[in-house]
């Protein structure tokens, strides 16, 4: 069976066992079995447990063996125990798919983690999906089934949502009833011991049924196949991600600079930009997007027109518009024309639209029905303050009454509770998403427009690179020779020979074994120059106070030799020190940081910031999923604040940017063409308007 | 009558006249009278207005005075044309304090900022308290008094509330009826004619019925008067505000770098964090803190143990703690063998406490009360999910009574809507602050921990400095020689001179008129040398390619003199030209930035960032408001990211930080001393392990 009609099947049973069924009304297995069976879904479902007799008047089988029908579904909650053996009945009676809810796997030591593995062997031999284990189910609400222990089955809608806490799945339930949002799909995916992120948004993006999907994910074991099945999705549809364990260790550990710089939370963050995935940031954030997506219009722009009876609220949304990198729309002639036959005198004459405190229903709606027709506008708020006169049920019904209304994202934010709740009531009945404060719709509209922008980009983001033809035989073979001497990094001359078999700019080196050859080689380079010592395993040559700069002449060279080796031999092992580098100074204007990260989740990410400690200390440094092109290399540097200075700032020349994009599109090739490679610093890579140079680099390579 | 009385008898008036009252419901001052008439408020209220008869069965009056009786308070509702002669009125009357809702002021162009000057005026002249215009008016619940047009009475409680937005006091006012959150005032500031942010505070402070205060603020007159106000009622109780135009313009227009760097916003956050004001971000933000405060205990940290029924938002929680700067509190061994004895097997035996999705109310109350009597925690959230056995209400009952609840901060996050709600009843009625997601209450406790953590600080913060003697005088004669000549900015020689009689240690300069004089001085002070242009008005030299480093002999100095002239030559008059300066380039290793700004609204700050362009470019700076301890400067370095370079970072040596905080100490004190002073540009100040020297500096003085 193709992958997609097994899900399909999965999610669309006919005829489903529930594996420790009962009549406990507060055991799992009752629970699910009376959520399916009194519920209108038209399909059916059978008891299994080890005791004879009914539950809910239903006859029980001891096993899913004796039943003669053909089971599209298996629900498994049983203890820990029993769940191999009850899954090894299931694939072998050739049920398709099942669920499993029953914890004591992967969370419960390394028994649990050792049976999880088993769940796993099972599902892969035999060709049974899993759910779970450790989840609450699923529900299909387009066919009212609520294969899950929740107590009741969510609306039906157009968002698919899937979690990895059961818990949210409970709160998101919850509020969605009351909000009245409606959902293609509710996965609690549990530990994914089979199906997992990638493969549902894969499904998501065949089925017509659904618009957008909402994430809440803790970990995530195969990231490339998870960015292709979200960058498809994000074509069409958003995606918005709750990343939780964002400050999980890993940037601690981290061997280089690189390393240190882009933690895994940095790297989750550019793999959504990557795919266009929205990203939440907090369990708020997510749900207002929640209430967003439910009958979401994609936005042409970031410009925002605020139509509001308070200046407070208007003055607050508009700085956390622009704050947040959003337009405050600036409203078209013909527009401020109608408005002025029809507003109070006194009205703002500009965006903010303030309607006033006494802003009428008939205010509201001529002030949002010109702001549809205004092309300057790419999506409109409607702040509702509770005053005097303020009939907050009439306006929500002007406002949701227009029948342009389909034609650009509008949002309500009603604030107060009693006093604005039949407005709140109207909104959520016309499926506007609706706030009790401005700057949770302004966040919504923003992470829209950011998701739309993203997609404008990305035909220029993945096009093909320039080819270009390293000499990866002899990369390789440098990698080869250090991985056979046990050498963890690659520093000194290899490491820019290898950037040389890329085409990469170096300064060249010469190694130097006493202060005399030092000298000499110093005097051929011509002055001032750099010593830099060279040692195996050596990261921060800072530290061991191993570089000296700016030497003018042969005294200085000597001096420094001399210093630089008694140092390295306090603190190194003899046979560790290679010797030291003797490199011509080259004054660039700008030193910038560019590096290579191999994530365990994503695969090789390339990272560049500003130059040496300044990344670090400022945190001034950004990631992207390697390889990428010139253009993504380009968007990858707009990212980092010192591309400013790159730029050209207060009067200065830009410096060469092609040529840094065309480094950096070179350098993310290379972990791609030879993973081995874990680490790449190229610190410091000087740049000016004549082009980009690396002056230094370190290679950490894989132990195996 | 000393200001303390005027307000008293202001919020606590027992005859109150409304003018403008009238039988219609939908005018203002029909509303605000029957307000206060239909209302439980033991006072008696009087309508004025000028058509004989009755409103409510009450008597009018034509005037104010008319009427026999003492008035207290006048509520002027009147268009905005009779407000002056009617104010005038009341004033003549004896009437000492009025509330003026009318709008058509300080917002209504010239006309309107005209008339918004005579009421100042008046109130100056005839000694009576004004409260607005443009407000809603304000209540007093305590005795009931709706002096509103808000058409509810708040309920009683400690919180003050001051808003300068009449649509947030609505707002407010609504939710916390539902919340059952309590207020000691409620006051709708408008346009500040008179009563304004820095008295209200001093007279709340005085009261103890008021726990704290909650501001939402547009614009600020009186800055140090609230800088004081506000410190020293935040040495007790916590004030939290909105400032809303964080955005608004200013930065762009100073003609510093300083300036530059620090825009208005920066200077507000300064302001707040000198008088340990908490600052929230958003409209919700400022109402979680109501919640928070309406009946708080003081964090003695900001360790906070989490209770949680679920995985998923007891990481989220975690995440948003730890990257927001909270501690997630150890547990002490006595706790976890308490719990070991009463929780359920597989509880998490850590910090988030995991009762599992079967947590029942015995298992929230032995976790709560272990955590209260556990000194590794300084607060407690309370997280319960919606699962299918979780009982919220008795979850709630539980905890609400446990007798230590009042030895710290405890929160509840109810997640989900209906299946919580009795939960979230209970924690409202017992005055334990709830929410619906965990990071709103984890903001709330981190914000408290500010404050305290603030307070600790404050006695070293404000303790006298050092005492030492400037040149005053002569600093003061160079200043105003520099008026005199009609120089905006004080640059070069003159501008060390003045850092020199405030013992700022400088690089000396020496004026050169040609090339050859320059390789003389260059010989004199040794090489290398830096040249630099100096010319009157000139504020940013490097645009203008006016600075060269780094000289190593004579021909390049002189070579350099040439190019530096020929291109000034090209920008500016020859008159501006004063001549190149030549100074010994001074090699330390790092360079900041450190400057003074004074601000329209709180005088003088002081400013440190990250040197050179980095400062703007990376943000990397921070202000305080001047003058400043060397504590207080340390702790303004502190607040960079450059500090923990200049703190000795990967081995390096630290810098001489008390030279530094010495050296920012005296820069502070300058503009304090000398008014005329406007900016301050040192930079680059450089400082190493010896010390720090200013290499250049600036100073922009006021035009009179």
């Amino acid at each position: 069976m193709m992958q997609n009609e097994q899900l399909d099947k999965f999610f669309n049973p006919k005829i489903i066992a529930v594996i420790g069924a009962s009549d406990r009304q507060h055991s799992v297995g009752g629970a699910i079995f009376a959520n399916i069976k009194n519920s209108a879904f038209a399909g059916k479902v059978v008891p299994v447990n080890n005791r004879a007799g009914t539950v809910l008047g239903v006859k029980t089988f001891a096993s899913v063996a004796d039943i003669i029908e053909k089971i599209d579904l298996a629900i498994i909650a049983t203890p820990a125990a029993a769940v191999l053996g009850v899954l090894d009945e299931c694939a072998r009676a050739g049920i398709p798919g099942a669920v499993i809810v029953s914890s004591g796997f992967k969370e419960a030591g390394d028994r649990g983690k050792k049976n999880f593995a088993k769940i796993q062997e099972i599902a892969k031999s035999r060709g049974i999906r899993v759910l779970g284990p450790n989840c609450l189910g699923f529900a299909n609400p387009k066919i009212a089934l609520n294969a899950s222990f929740a107590p009741q089955c969510p609306l039906p809608g157009g968002i698919a949502f899937i979690s990895q806490s059961g818990a949210l799945c409970d709160t998101f339930l919850d509020w969605s009833l009351r909000d009245n949002i409606g959902f293609s799909h509710f996965v609690s995916i549990g530990s994914i011991a089979d199906i997992g992120f990638a493969e549902l948004i894969e499904y998501f993006n065949k089925d017509k049924s659904v618009n957008s999907i909402l994430l809440y994910m803790e970990s995530l074991n195969d990231g490339p196949k998870f960015l292709n099945a979200a960058r498809a999705f994000c074509r069409d549809k958003p995606i918005v991600c709750l990343k939780a364990g964002a400050n999980a260790a890993g940037a601690g550990a981290a061997a280089s600079h690189t390393g240190a710089i882009a933690g895994d939370d940095k790297i989750f963050s550019a793999a959504f930009d990557h795919c266009g995935v929205i990203r939440a940031a907090t369990v708020s954030d997510l749900y207002n997007y929640a209430k967003t997506l439910n009958h979401f219009k994609k936005p042409a722009g970031n410009r925002l027109a605020i139509i509001t009876n308070a200046g407070g609220p208007g003055v607050v949304s508009a700085d956390f518009l622009t704050q947040n990198g959003g337009q405050l729309a600036k409203l078209a002639a013909p527009t401020i024309k109608k408005l002025n036959a029809i507003m109070p005198s006194a009205w703002s004459r500009s965006n903010p639209i303030d309607v006033l405190g006494d802003g009428t229903p008939e205010h509201y709606r001529a002030a949002a029905a010109a702001c549809l027709e205004d092309n300057n506008i790419d999506g409109i708020m409607a702040i509702i303050s509770p005053q005097a006169v303020t009939q907050s049920k009439e306006i929500a019904e002007q406002i949701a009454s227009l029948p342009e209304i389909v034609k650009k994202p509008v949002f309500g934010s009603f604030m107060g509770a009693g006093r604005v709740a039949g407005g709140v009531e109207i909104f959520r009945q016309s499926g506007i998403p609706v706030y009790r404060t401005p700057e949770k719709a302004v966040a919504c509209f923003l992470g829209l427009a950011r998701w739309q922008k993203n997609l404008r980009d990305s035909k220029k983001l993945f096009a093909k690179n320039k080819s270009f033809a390293p000499d990866k035989e002899r990369a390789a073979m440098i990698i080869r020779h250090a991985m056979e001497t046990r050498q963890s990094v690659i520093a000194g001359e290899s490491a820019r020979e290898i950037l040389q078999c890329y085409q990469l700019p170096c300064n060249m080196i010469f190694p130097a074994q006493n202060a005399a050859q030092a000298a000499k080689i110093a005097k051929q380079t011509g002055f001032p120059v750099a010593l830099k010592l060279q040692a195996k395993n050596l990261l921060h040559k800072t530290e061991l106070r191993g570089v000296r700069l700016n030497l003018a002449g042969a005294a200085e060279v000597k001096k420094a030799f001399a210093e630089i080796m008694e140092n390295a031999r306090k603190h190194l092992r003899r046979e560790d020190i290679d010797g030291i580098s003797v490199e011509k100074m080259i004054f660039k204007k700008y030193e910038i940081i560019a590096g290579i990260k191999k994530d365990p989740v994503f695969g090789p990410a390339i990272i560049f910031g500003a130059g040496g400690t300044a990344a670090e200390i400022f945190g001034d440094a950004a990631a992207a999923i390697a390889p990428l092109n010139e253009f993504a290399a380009k968007s990858l540097m707009s990212k980092t604040k010192i591309f400013q200075l790159l730029k050209g700032y207060r009067g200065e020349n830009a410096a060469d940017i092609r040529g840094l994009a065309a480094f950096l599109a070179k350098l993310s090739r290379l972990p791609v063409d030879l993973p081995q490679i874990k680490e790449i610093d190229v610190n410091p890579l000087a740049v000016d308007e004549n082009g980009a140079i690396a002056l230094d680099a370190k290679i950490v390579i894989a132990k195996s």
